[in-house]
């Protein structure tokens, strides 16, 4: 009995806005749950200490901390091997922030962090569309174009701990401006963002007729966009289909990478369903080597999303022997 | 002692010309060497035959087949799951081709098969420039470009074997047209032939001044244009120039996907030295995201020419339990 493990785990979900915990046990339910804001917490010494105040009753809601086996965290530009966040633009803190260190010292358990994306595709991997898959691609098509890659059963990590930046992936000589400094990222276009900047570029640049018209320019939002799409608008239509053409054709240079048995997409633009997955498929298949076409499978995550980034963290934290 | 390897293994590199045979030692030492033309050879059967009666006087040099560990074999879209070569263009033989179990019938001993540019990778990690590295990239710059990706110290072969073929990235919307029926792959820029038909196109283009002008314009190889460059010809060097940036460019891509300590170069183009090189390492970390920046090294390959195909192919060899 020496080697088992203790029945529960911490996820963390940390976002810019909230950072949601769930206290998630060997068969991946999600028996509690507790959130504090991310946002307005400049302090990080402040921030894990809320965090610590906010797990005290859901801890104790499972008999204490010594039915804790670990703890994961999912976060932007969350570092594995260090541990660390490392300069992440969108959360309150700058430079590297030691969260695992942190927390572990505070909760006296083991803490394992990794990027969101990687999460999400771990989370996917024990619970989810990729179980007993050893090479696939998760896209997080969220605010940005996130990815977590596994070959051979591993996530891909890299010589840092950075791998897996797909919405980085450079798409288009001189396109659109990306918030990491560079043009022409694949998230510029394949992001939320991304779909209501391509919205906003048809309706001011072509008179075609469109319910978005209705909606002031700027304020724009890709749901908008699925609503309208869901209408039947014809323009509303043709902005996922641009977006799944590039999705799909940038998809084809991965499979030349690490030829996984699927891709994997997560996040608000896959409820628009068919209307952004089949131009994905399409493009795909049309623009993939030869010898790599009918293989990959193009699924849309089986994690509800509001847990999804939670079981990923915690599915971190089972990896813990 | 019954763990204890028998001291060589055969290593074949074969090629659309040539098939070269290796006894290697487990110092990487090749004691002998033989080999018969590929081209010509059209019966499959009768090719493993002559391979077979060639292999035999250098297997006796060494003390006879009980001497011989393994065998493992480099070959164009080698796949190392099925030990078979899969519809490749350049050799005589159509289909899928069983080689791995042919020779392991004929010679008794087991043999293992992967794509040539998996074995250079294998060959590099073992002997070369990439040894106790974890991740890397290796590229083969040859009549085509190939690749082999290395992983957390594993080649990375995909859901089907034949994972990382790099030069199969397009990196130009409706570019080059390439042999694999698509438009604008990385090779048709940066392979030999495609330097070859940069050097043609600036030539037909433009009235520039160039030693280049002396060849006859179908007969201009990369190797003249290496030559020329060397002379100090200024369209030469262009042609190197504009060459690095685009390989130095696609790299940046790659390194989102699996940031690698190191990308190493291999085949004829790399003895153009800093004229290859130096536009490489620029382009790559002009583009690359901020974080991969100043991460990863650009390298030759240390392995020589005509040995390292043998030695990768052999390194195969050696993993056999």
């Amino acid at each position: 009995m020496e080697n088992q493990k203790k029945p529960y785990v911490i996820g963390l979900d940390l976002g810019g806005t909230n950072s949601v915990f769930g206290i998630v046990d060997q068969n991946a339910n999600v028996v509690a749950t507790t959130s504090i804001k991310t946002a307005g917490h400049g302090d990080i010494n402040q921030y894990v200490d809320d965090c610590v105040e906010a797990l005290k009753p859901v801890i104790e809601q499972v008999g204490g901390i010594e039915k804790i086996h670990a703890m994961g965290i999912g976060a932007p530009n969350g570092n594995y091997y260090t541990g660390s966040i490392e300069f992440a633009p969108n959360l309150p803190w700058k430079g590297k922030i030691p969260l695992a260190q942190m927390f572990s010292e505070r909760l006296g358990i083991p803490v394992r962090l990794t990027n969101d994306a990687n999460a999400a595709a771990m989370g996917e991997m024990q619970y989810g569309a990729a179980r007993g898959m050893q090479n696939f691609i998760m896209i997080t098509l969220g605010t940005g174009v996130g990815s977590g890659i596994v070959v051979n059963g591993q996530m891909v990590l890299g010589c840092d701990g950075m791998a897996g930046e797909l919405g980085h992936v450079i798409v288009e000589h001189n396109g659109r401006q990306c918030g990491c400094g560079r043009k022409g990222c694949l998230e510029t276009y394949c992001s939320a963002t991304g779909v209501a900047r391509t919205a906003r570029e048809i309706i001011e640049k072509t008179d075609k007729p469109t319910l978005l018209r209705d909606i002031p320019l700027d304020q724009i939002e890709s749901k908008d966009v699925a609503i309208a799409a869901g209408k039947g608008d014809e323009v509303a239509k043709e902005i996922f289909e641009e977006t799944g053409r590039i999705l799909g054709e940038a998809c084809a240079n991965f499979a030349a990478f690490s030829s996984p048995e699927a891709f994997i997409f997560f996040g608000g633009l896959t409820k628009a369903g068919d209307l952004i997955m089949d131009p994905i498929k399409r493009a795909y298949e049309a623009t993939v080597l030869r010898i790599f076409q009918g293989k990959a499978k193009m699924l849309v995550s089986e994690l509800d999303g509001a847990a999804a980034a939670v079981l990923g963290a915690s599915a971190l934290g089972w990896e813990v022997k």
